[in-house]
């Protein structure tokens, strides 16, 4: 069994077909009698409304028709975009066939199609309703399966297994959050316990926009052991031995599935060297690889080679440039100081030793004459010079033009540095700092920032950030001595606040109970509901979390739901109900005035 | 009958309740047997994610629970968020509840629920499974629906008819788009062919983020004649009589369904007069109005009362003044003219005399200085000063800095002035022209922008934007004699052709067999595929069109379908499968390098 845990493109028909074939190739030359691909790994995931394309579709399947035809003795299970059953309500579906000996000789529809967090496939896809079937492959009756068919208890998975499959295959694109690759096993291995057979699970990995797949390709037997998994956050063709009796010895199962059978002897390889597996990864070793993988996926993917990064000296910047020397190499990251009057002395000397330190070149442009020509210009309107938030922004947003004109000029795409407490609270500048290409830390609560510079430091051996820019306290510095407490609760109080209200949608009164100030939680709810303008209008970063801000979480900007109704209910008793009229009848059409 | 048509806010269940109590009682007081309001009028529609906090959810169920205390003789048909059947794979079900004399006498669940363009209900909503009923509502038997149930031949409202519905109410949160209420008119007159009854399709009216609703309310009756219809793009209370024969003196019907009956006499009003309908709009009537309510309820429901706008001399902002000026009344618009060096002196006098025919208040801010000193701070990292394109887009950021800073100081929200092509090509600068609060021309294609500008200045019967306006070539001004014609294909060419390939998802031959330059087809798809990263950083506006840039077209950023696959069959045969190799077998564990 070869299990191809690839990174395909998203619409990239020919790249992907490429990337496919290769990887059978090579499963074909180890002397393997099946290998399996991620979910609609001939599109990419998610292919999203490309979908509504009908060239698309038609050119996905030609794709597809192609695998089949350099299809040979290894059989490849390929997950693509098949149009939907007869009488469906959609005109597609999500579906994977298995392709050999230059044919299709089977496939099946995805039943269980996910429409809530980040994915939409009841947008596009029917739920497939045909009859399972398994294939006969060197002797195996195998199942196949796509990604949440797996998920649930009366799945079409357990009705395979029960049916007679020894052999199910899996295949996913799951994307990353924190601790996903421990809930999958746990699904496996639920699932070979109330109907036994050996799951081969395939995932897809890389970086598509905002979520990133992290791999962890598995194979569980039916007693629920591991006998192989896949390194995560890499390419890999995980080859596997499994045993399995031939199904002319098993006994039949009292409601056995049709199978298809090929016509196929088992290979003879050689014996495979069982390896071990991977070293399992901390939340911050799993995390950190995300936003490595994540960064470097979408600059490649989107033709970028180079990025260049405002660095002030703090924590978020620091780690974004550490990011970005992992994933590009010191020599493609460029580093911007630009102080104003209100930098301290400190915030440039850390700059200056993390850039030393990482070996990136750093440009020091002051905003200060800029800063000063736009106060000037803005005099006659402000009566006098910007004061308040609005010099405070101005100042961002400068730095937002600086940086944005080194990108236009120089082809580097802009990487910001906000972090998810930030981006939350709506505690930065629209078009300041919020402006540039990607934002590697939108999904990280600003404490596990801390969390993932003392991780990277300890691998590293040493203080690749500067151990004063993890001690010294969080500032904007957009004002005299500013501090961002001065603004917001300390991060240890926010930060589960935030995952309270956000990730967990939980009610004001519940965040309370957990022993919080209601006052700090009820602003932080208004905060959060404030700055969802702010958020729509800033780029997408890598997902970590179960709910990232994003297509995770769809909350109207216009929205004046407070949590607070219960305590209204009186105010409500006593509402006129005459007061507020609409006008009766048909009134004159409607127009502008004339 | 009563049709509420009702312009609720997103979240605000106390207003709603007290807007639903304030028609209601307006139509008994009115005669009215049975006043209908809009799905979802409880919560406003859509509340997206705000149906994932449970707590919005039984305040919600709450709020509903109050109506039906407070309804009388009157009965009242309100939309609401209700829990699902058992055994529904989601929690929450899009309802309607007939409330009569202190409480809920019966409710249905929308059974078709839309997961398409703008709409994503299968992400909360179960479907309705329960069997249908009607209830005598003064000795006629109503049935209930809700909006997408109209929409199908063999949907709920068909079997309502058939199962000896008189009148069947279908509650509706229906968004504008260009030609929508012949759509409407047309499905309904469908349905009473197919199943005689009365029905009444009563809509919502206002704006919601990037939605219209357009009201225009209906009741046709079993012959497809219109009794009544409201007006459009404004509250209403549209009062009809319908004459329907007592339901005892009707015979039985085939299929009867259960009928609940509620203990009312019919009511014995005054006679109505007979309305005559509004006047049909034009295109650019409907449209003209879905962007000044579209705006004003924008602004108003998030708490703003003044606008500034970027006036460049040009269509765009021009027009986008003029319907600032209709939602707010010029006294609260505020024009910013912001010269460079490469501005004409018929831009600047444009823009002063539209000033002054509009009546609002207009302040220059040279950008010169900022510009000259932003220069000079980038002339060391780029050798010199800022050239080509990273010029132009330094000036139009420039601008947006202004503006937001005059937005900070003085609370007024920045609307932005770009049209759909540009939006649809990326012809604008990222922070610049796009950097605002709300797009007031997002979906409008630059050739309806003229339309729109002659409809107004025909309203006005003079020249509120000036001709000179309407007649110069359009220029974006940032280099000396640039015109958009040297960027871009004539907006005549261009806008038909992103039409095509946007809003019916064409393939390039399809567009090419239509007529147009095959090169200049695929330079444009390029453009269209390359802005996505720009529409997604930018503010949302007024949908117009069937497809508009945002929910209504999911495209992924990361996206290499160049929609050509067919040419490149040939390539692929000759691919060679044995170049790319990924990691074998399990690699070592990733982390960063030590």
């Amino acid at each position: 069994l070869a299990l191809c845990q690839l990174d395909p493109v998203v619409g990239d028909l020919e790249g992907n077909v490429a990337r496919v074939l290769a990887a059978l190739s090579q499963a074909e030359d180890a002397g393997a009698d099946l290998a399996a691909f991620p979910e609609l790994v001939i599109t990419g995931y998610p292919p999203e409304d490309l979908l509504l394309k009908s060239a698309f579709v038609a050119d996905s399947r030609a794709a597809l028709d192609h695998v089949a035809r350099r299809s040979g003795a290894c059989a490849a299970v390929v997950g693509y975009v098949d149009l939907a059953d007869p009488g469906a309500d959609r005109p597609l579906a999500n579906a994977v066939a298995l392709c050999a000996q230059g044919r299709v000789v089977a496939n099946t529809h995805k039943q269980r199609l996910p429409n809530y967090a980040v994915f939409d496939e009841a947008r596009w896809f029917a739920p497939g309703l045909g009859a399972p079937e398994l294939v006969e492959v060197a002797g195996v009756r195998v199942g196949l399966s796509v990604c949440e068919d797996l998920w649930s208890p009366d799945g079409p998975v357990g009705a395979l297994a029960a049916g007679g499959a020894q052999v199910v295959v899996n295949v996913n694109a799951s994307p990353f959050c924190i601790g996903r690759q421990e809930d999958r096993l746990q699904v496996i291995r639920q699932r070979v316990a109330e109907s036994p057979c050996v799951i081969a699970y395939v995932n897809q990995v890389g970086g598509q926009d905002e979520l990133v797949f992290d791999g962890g390709s598995l194979v569980v037997d039916a007693t629920g052991n591991v006998l192989a998994e896949a390194v995560r956050f890499a390419e890999a063709v995980l080859l596997v031995d499994i045993e399995v009796p031939p199904s002319e010895e098993t006994p039949d199962a009292p409601e056995r599935l049709p199978v298809i059978r090929l016509s196929t002897a088992p290979r003879d390889p050689d014996p495979l060297d069982r390896l071990p597996r991977p070293t399992p990864l901390s939340a911050e070793g799993e995390v950190y690889s995300a936003l490595v993988l994540g960064t470097r996926d979408y600059l490649a993917k989107n033709g970028f080679t180079d990025v260049v990064i405002g660095l002030s000296g703090g924590v978020d910047s620091s780690l974004v440039a550490v990011v970005a020397v992992d994933a590009l190499g010191a020599g493609h990251v460029h580093g911007l100081s630009m102080p104003s009057r209100y930098s301290s002395e400190g915030s440039r000397s850390d700059a200056a030793t993390l850039a030393e330190t990482l070996g990136i070149d750093l440009w020091t442009l002051p905003i200060e004459a800029g800063h000063a020509a736009l106060a000037e210009t803005l005099t006659p309107i402000l009566d006098g010079p910007p004061q308040g938030l609005a010099d405070e922004n101005l100042q961002s947003r400068l730095r937002g033009v600086l940086l944005m004109a080194v990108s236009n000029a120089r082809g580097w795409i802009v990487l910001t540095t906000g972090n998810k407490s930030e981006l939350a609270t709506g505690y930065s500048t629209l078009y300041g700092d919020s402006a540039g290409g990607f934002a590697v830390l939108r999904d990280v609560p600003k404490t596990f920032v801390y969390r993932l510079c003392e991780y990277r430091n300890r691998c590293a051996g040493r203080a690749l950030i500067p151990l004063s820019v993890l001690e010294k306290p969080p500032s904007a510095e957009l004002r005299p001595d500013q501090r961002d407490d001065q603004s917001l609760p300390a991060y240890e109080v926010l930060d589960p606040i935030l995952e309270a209200l956000v990730e967990e949608d939980r009610s004001l009164a519940d965040v309370v109970a957990a022993g919080y100030d209601p006052a700090v939680v009820a602003r932080i709810a208004r905060l959060v509901d404030g700055a969802e303008y702010k958020r729509r209008q800033s780029p997408f970063g890598v997902r970590i979390t179960a709910k990232a801000f994003g297509k995770d979480r769809r909350m109207p900007v216009t929205n004046h739901y407070r949590d607070r109704f219960p305590e209204n209910q009186a105010a409500l008793e006593t509402l006129d109900p005459d007061a507020p009229r609409v006008p009766a009848a048909v009134a004159t059409p409607p127009g502008p005035p004339t």
